[in-house]
């Protein structure tokens, strides 16, 4: 089997009590870690190695994205500043709507692009599935997908069988880097029956879910309205929790409802961006964290962030909640990098395959170029991992031991070739 | 005198009632800008001229940093994640009490390296003066230098006497690319009769005041306990606002305050980073802007950032108004963008040298690069400048007429040769 040595630099583990390695070293046989530590020159290897200069560089895992709907880069910029119902309704779903196969396969790819070469290794979606589940498989990332199920729509019970036959075909391909879950969309988008119907499904072939929970205020209204209960009691009532739940954007929770959430096992994508350009509202991440629920970072759509780039979700999560809680120190740099790497990682139910250094994780890793301006000078690279990087900064990706970029460049294609394609898609999707 | 044609690509005027053009033109004559229009062949020139082909950029006017304190570059990531007071007395005003002449000048020549390559090419400083001054005059980027004040130290009177003479040796000079404000601190480090000083000085020498007002909530107690009025008040009784002030921060002020300071013309810099890492509260930005103050956008210091990226907080100070204010449509892409420039160019007192694209304004000019998975699709230039650039994405920088930045790299000093220097002062500079 292939071993790689990477002499660092600098090596942020992320693994329990890891401190960051000054000289570090991460060797990589076949598709796995094999140990992590201080660099030394190997005495003798039984098998060839390849030592990889990182001296200049720091490395670390690669970056969890737990909550995006990558074809929506096609409609990057097409609609900003607007109130979320006049942007969903007016501008959104009707483009969706004209939305073909290959528009989702190169708005995939495209997105695949954008996240590998900031750093993103894994990502967790909530779409269509056919062709982002292709894209996937072809490029080399790990995906978690969810095909989003509209409850109220016609077909509704039909794109739950579809999901499913799905879910079973694609679930561990592509030597495992594709896992699916279940993706109800929404309390106010999934009548009581379909999501019991969806909570049968999950339990008879062993499936998480993925939903979108109490976004906006508008949400909860709509839902008191209907129901008489909240949005979390709501799916609680519907069996939700009886399956692992990887719940986006957990805005509007009071406290009670946080630690039903944690004895539940729920887990939480926090995408601070989007929340913010929606106008959403700010989660209680602090609350969440110390209540212990996995929370990881999301980007959501390009539509509304309108970047997949976790650097970006690292830094405005600790800016956010310390302008939020008045107190400056609140998510430190530490927990921030640790969202957007292992905590989310759990998040997805793959804490034991990515989102740390350690020996007999899948080789997920990013290195960063060091020797920039903004870069210096380094008193402590937790801090300028997540304040002063900048998703331009990863220079090398390696997704389940494979190389997918190095020197900044994408290596298995050619980036032009994605944008003229996902430029044409887009065109043709917005053309009257 | 020669003539530079830069063939776009879009261009971005960001003059009054000046749209985003598609294959627009922009021609530099000497070191200011001709024309700015469509893209057309010169049928004859008198002159010699060379063409510039930004087919595929974006050409934009620089971006103006209204508030930094550069040489604190070498602080970067040295302390985070702290109470304001333990941050500061603890932690920087130590280091600073060690800052030579040298680490000055070479932190400064490292601020100005990261502004130049994301975008920057004016900056207003509050810090040291001379080595500021002097690394501002060997590297081709404009600044408004103010030499900052404390009027409670001991020498107080001799550092205002000292400021005075510098701001008369130093303003004008350098083509015109420096100019000069008086920098007393902020109210709780300056008592009444060194503010009138202060001001005295200002109306004698026709200089601005830079000073940082209202950015905590302490500095409300503080202010109150001792004289029994708020900030604002404060300095008025000084006479603060007879002279042109650039005020940082503004964060706390009512609604009465904010109609005196339109009043009286005052301009703020707004740090939306710096003022959410210290967890210092949120400017009412949408009200001043309403009120018709100039307000731009600043990045503060490096260690409360710890970044000097204007691309930043354009994105940051866009969406943090937005879920402050409930409101989606607050602050929406081109507000964002002419805060980064034009409004920041006025806030600076140049808004007839800088800031936009004009006839007989100085040429400063940036280029993006937009053959990019990340700038992929372009629906809307301005949406993508703001909510998906990043400052990485500047590809060339003109100053004054001249090229500072050419693909990517600076054309008229080694980047390295300032990364190491930076360093060793840095080292040098927390060493026990």
């Amino acid at each position: 089997m292939r071993t790689i040595l990477i002499r660092g630099g600098w090596v942020l583990p992320l693994s329990e009590g890891g401190k960051p390695l000054q000289d570090g070293m991460v060797k990589i046989t076949g598709n796995k870690i094999a140990t992590v530590g201080p660099w030394r020159e190997p005495v003798k290897e039984t098998e060839p190695y390849e030592v990889i200069d990182a001296r200049n560089r720091l490395v670390m895992p690669g970056l969890v994205n737990t909550h995006t709907h990558a074809a929506m880069v096609l409609l990057r910029g097409v609609a900003d500043d607007l109130p979320l119902m006049t942007w969903l309704k007016e501008k959104i779903w009707p483009l969706e709507d004209r939305l073909t196969a290959e528009h989702i396969y190169w708005g995939t790819r495209l997105a695949i692009n954008e996240m590998l070469l900031s750093g993103t290794t894994t990502f967790a979606d909530m779409y269509f599935f056919e062709e982002e589940a292709r894209a996937v498989e072809e490029t080399g990332i790990r995906a978690v997908l969810s095909r989003g199920l509209i409850g109220l729509e016609e077909q509704a019970e039909k794109n739950l069988e579809e999901a499913v036959t799905q879910a079973r075909e694609w679930r561990g391909r592509a030597g495992n880097r594709i896992t699916v879950m279940l993706g109800p969309h929404a309390p106010y988008t999934c009548p009581p029956a379909f999501l019991k119907e969806v909570v049968a499904a999950a339990k008879q072939y062993q499936l998480g879910i993925h939903i979108h929970l109490a976004e906006t205020a508008d949400e909860l209204v709509e839902i008191g309205k209907e129901y008489g209960k909240r949005p979390v009691a709501y799916l609680a009532e519907q069996g939700l929790f009886t399956r692992p739940v990887l719940a986006a954007h957990a805005v509007w929770l009071d406290d009670g409802e946080i630690s039903y959430l944690a004895r539940q096992k729920v887990a939480i994508a926090h995408n601070p961006s989007s929340n913010m350009k929606l106008a959403s509202g700010i989660a209680p991440v602090p609350k969440l964290l110390a209540a212990k629920i996995p929370v990881g970072l999301g980007t959501d759509g390009a539509a509304s962030n309108n970047r997949l780039d976790i650097f970006t979700e690292m830094r405005t999560a600790a800016l956010l909640h310390k302008v939020q809680t008045n107190d400056p120190t609140v998510i430190p740099a530490e927990t921030a990098l640790k969202m957007a790497t292992i905590y989310g990682a759990r998040a997805l139910g793959l804490g034991d395959v990515t989102g740390s250094l350690e020996p007999g994780k899948s080789a997920d890793l990013i290195m960063l170029d060091l020797k920039k301006s903004h870069l210096t000078p380094l008193h402590d690279p937790v801090s300028l991992v997540v304040y002063a990087a900048r998703g331009s900064d990863v220079s090398d990706v390696m997704a389940n031991g494979e190389w997918l970029v190095r020197e900044g460049r994408l290596v298995r294609w050619e980036e032009e070739e994605v944008l003229g394609e996902a430029t044409r898609c887009a065109q043709s999707l917005v053309k009257k």
